[in-house]
């Protein structure tokens, strides 16, 4: 089995071989093509890559619809990016700064209705249920980054709320990944459920490791300054948890996380997170999902040496080094 | 054959039965109800249910794409207020002054998946055809409206890329909507690329009307002020057709758009289009683009009783009274 690396050089070449920014108008694309080719980590498009040749099919069977569910990742951080006013992203200018907000909207767009054009690129056999998965994730993904935006106004947000949103903002575009990927490999209906079981699993450990590596990681590892969640009072899974607990700890907590943005609220909190044990709960919480997610992935029926990209796949992302 | 307004009236009531106020979460769902049920006129699912039973197709066939293709403009309208900073549609304030810009996109988003799931409830025998045209022509409209933004800042703007501007940014739709409604409803290729030719071609005839009609109509029959064109220096047909003239009256022109925003401008340009003779090439052009859809529709081999409600739709969209 190959490892998922070598997917993802095969997805940064034919993202290049698409011929984004020979499009006109320009206005349109440029900014597309900039987009597509900022770079990132390709996860989604090498997991789907992976998936379907885990069952059997040729990689280039799912190229397109592994660009298709790219292209629908990066059109939702392009849109993101305007929501959250973000100037930068994996270190260059946001696109509604590079250009301006209208055009980061118009080219988002542009970058979903491309999507589904690439969706389409599969046998009429496994049309329909290639773009009723898609479709579903999409809607799902927009009521996931719905519920965060929600959570903004509320201080009372349980913990199951949080997985609940944590598994359609970033769970249900994994899911679809290794989910297309089977349905293009040749999985049985089966099959196929237990691979999208994998990849929400894995989203949801996947979203909980970087709630983590924001307060307790190093910038060096997580590639960006610490303690931006502390600073946004963002419901994360060590704030909901905390929040939660019905004790002296938690009122510390509350009256912590109120104190003005800046290096004292992001001590008193981190202390009072150290307090409570929340560290630890993050971890086992990240090993609950991760075994969860390696359950589903033995429960599709690949053999033994098949699931084991898989199984590197998720340590890498939930931290454990191999 | 029934006529338009029998087909919308179906149209606004499976609007309604569609329940889209009762889906969670809340924030995400209710401005999509609330854009959904606006009001408007219904002509793009109402030509879709049309072109359907023309080709002997039941109606009920065509409601999903009919409110699929109706979900996609009410997108298109949503994301355009953000980006002209539109405060009111139809009466009412716009969805991103009723609450927010982030809540304006994101429901937008969410609008563009749902109208992907409702163009799916077609037979498998249909779907790849009804999902072409459909994705085809969402990437068309974002490049007329891409063409559009580049037109703010150019004054060089031939009658041609304007009509081609118009042809992606509003006949696109129509086209897809009769097209579709023909693919459904049993038409040949042949069949169905005539009716896609009688919507754009209705649709360029619509917008030239709709310039005129901001310069030479009244606010009662307009439904809006008179003049907005002029004070946005908006290249619309009147005035891309001005300044293309080689003389006197060009430079005028270019002077006079020039002026400050107000009612000196619209008077002063519209005396210019006056002596140019422009509201007359207006109409022509209307009456061009008019007669070329008439042909295409009579070309796709409908029998002449089936035509003459999609000529009836062709003349009340162009001003000519029945």
């Amino acid at each position: 089995m190959k490892k998922l690396s070598e997917y993802t050089i095969q997805v940064t070449q034919a993202i290049k071989n698409m011929g984004l920014g020979e499009r006109k108008p320009g206005s349109l694309y440029a900014p597309i093509e900039y987009a597509m080719n900022a770079g990132g980590k390709r996860l989604r498009p090498g997991l789907t890559l992976m998936s379907a040749e885990a069952f059997g099919g040729a990689p280039e069977q799912a190229m397109p619809a592994a660009l298709g569910l790219e292209m629908f990742h990066n059109f939702t951080l392009l849109h993101d990016d305007v929501m959250d006013h973000s100037d930068t992203r994996r270190g260059r200018q946001t696109v509604h700064i590079k250009w301006d907000e209208n055009t980061a909207i118009l080219s988002g767009d542009t970058m979903l209705s491309l999507a589904e054009e690439l969706m389409m690129r599969v046998p009429d056999d496994k049309l329909r249920r290639v773009l009723e998965i898609f479709n579903r994730m999409s809607i799902e993904v927009y009521e996931g980054q719905a519920l965060d935006m929600e959570f903004e106004t509320r201080d009372d947000v349980a913990v199951t709320e949080y997985i609940e949103m944590v598994r359609l903002k970033t769970g249900a575009l994994l899911g679809a990944c290794a989910e297309i990927g089977a349905v293009i490999g040749g999985a049985s209906a089966e099959s196929s459920a237990c691979m999208r079981e994998y990849g929400e699993m894995l989203g949801i450990a996947f979203q909980i490791e970087d709630d983590w590596l924001d307060t307790f990681g190093t910038a060096e590892i997580f590639g960006k300054p610490i303690g931006g969640d502390i600073n946004n009072a963002k419901k994360t899974f060590l704030l909901s948890t905390g929040l939660a607990a019905d004790n002296a700890d938690a009122e510390a907590l509350r009256a912590a996380i109120a104190l003005p943005a800046g290096d004292l609220r992001v001590r008193t909190v981190t202390r009072i997170y150290d307090k409570m044990g929340l560290s630890q709960k993050c971890r086992e919480a990240i090993a609950h999902y991760s075994s969860k997610a390696l359950e589903a992935v033995k429960r599709s029926g690949l053999p033994e040496t098949a699931v084991e990209p898989f199984k590197v796949m998720l340590d890498k992302l939930t931290g454990r080094k191999n």
